[in-house]
């Protein structure tokens, strides 16, 4: 199966790619590595996550990782629209994933789960990558969640 | 013109590089990558950008994005330093942006940018770079932004 | 000496590398480079320094200082997991900084010369990194700091 029959199989949809938020790009190449633009948790167009972690009761650590799941698949948006396939991704290099939540939120790297998980079902070995997640007060547009990617292309 | 040359024909001046704010070197370089470590609102020795966004009416958005292109020219200073010419960069790669912001702050991609704007303006389709913006509590001697760069260079 | 027997020659031990704390691998090689994971204060299984910066007395910089020693350490140990051996290592290139601490904490940096000074301790001349510290309100299991680290390995 190819990665996109795969977030078919998965009943996942890959979105339009992002619009950026500001005066940047959505990926930069530079040798074999792949630069992806922070991604929000959008889908064509809308943003499918917003809020603070805790501000009410249903944003909870599930909605973080849905958030976070739908950050991965604006980023892989992004990364097909720049490679034009996602069968060039020879590997998920690295991710870093911020989470908005309150002070004293622990609980970052179960967020960011809902990035690592979706790149784990999608690439497999491939998709084991290195991450720092931390929680902090601010993400663009009160998203709930930001992941941002390097890549590795064949 | 180069790259100096538009720095000037903007208005601007390229500071001194700042002083490291810590046991680390201003810019690393691996292969065509140089990474420049974060730089604050610097110019000559001097913090020209501080303080938290909101904290006061003159502290706003436009505040930050003059905060963030000083934090550009800052780094252009560094890697000027390391270099010799700005005219080595063959393109900006990547920039992570960190504003110093109250909680729930939503606005971090237009604070940064002041910086991406001005890459834009100087290197042109070579400015391009994938980004991540995000809002926190702490930005080193309170300065209102913090900007990181990768280059790739000829 | 090599870098193990500097170790020990400063009194540290290198401790086992941590679990990863989600969906990821503490390191993941592309090129030259060596992306590892975000590392907290751990030392054999156990976080060594939690809470955040100014919550109590005992928690202040040089507390914070210590814990970004271990998180290097702990970054040390993936790479040696890694490697095979830290003698691979050619070249510290680039360390985030991730500090738990209060809205307006300036300091981040003399909590991460904590990471950074062990790696000039110990590698010298190759220890030389770019850097970027920031402060916020959450980082993973109330660790008072966490430590980002990109490698060059030969």
């Amino acid at each position: 199966m190819s990665i996109e029959e795969k977030i078919a199989a998965l009943g996942l949809t890959l979105p339009q790619p992002p619009a950026p938020a500001g005066a940047y790009v959505p990926a930069v190449q530079s040798g074999n590595l792949l630069f992806l633009s922070g991604t929000l948790p959008m889908a064509d167009g809308k943003m499918t996550h917003s809020g603070m972690i805790g501000s009410s009761p249903e944003k909870d650590i599930a909605y973080g990782y849905a958030a976070a799941r739908q950050c991965a698949l604006a980023a892989l948006a992004n990364a097909k629209a720049y490679l034009g396939s996602l069968e060039r991704i020879k590997r998920i290099v690295n991710v870093n994933g911020f989470v908005y939540a309150p002070e004293g939120f622990a609980d970052a790297p179960k967020v960011i789960n809902g990035a690592s998980e979706l790149f784990l079902e999608l690439f497999g070995e491939n998709g084991k990558h290195a991450r720092a997640a931390v929680a902090l007060g601010g993400v663009p547009l009160h998203a709930t969640a930001e992941v941002q990617v390097v890549l590795e292309i064949a």
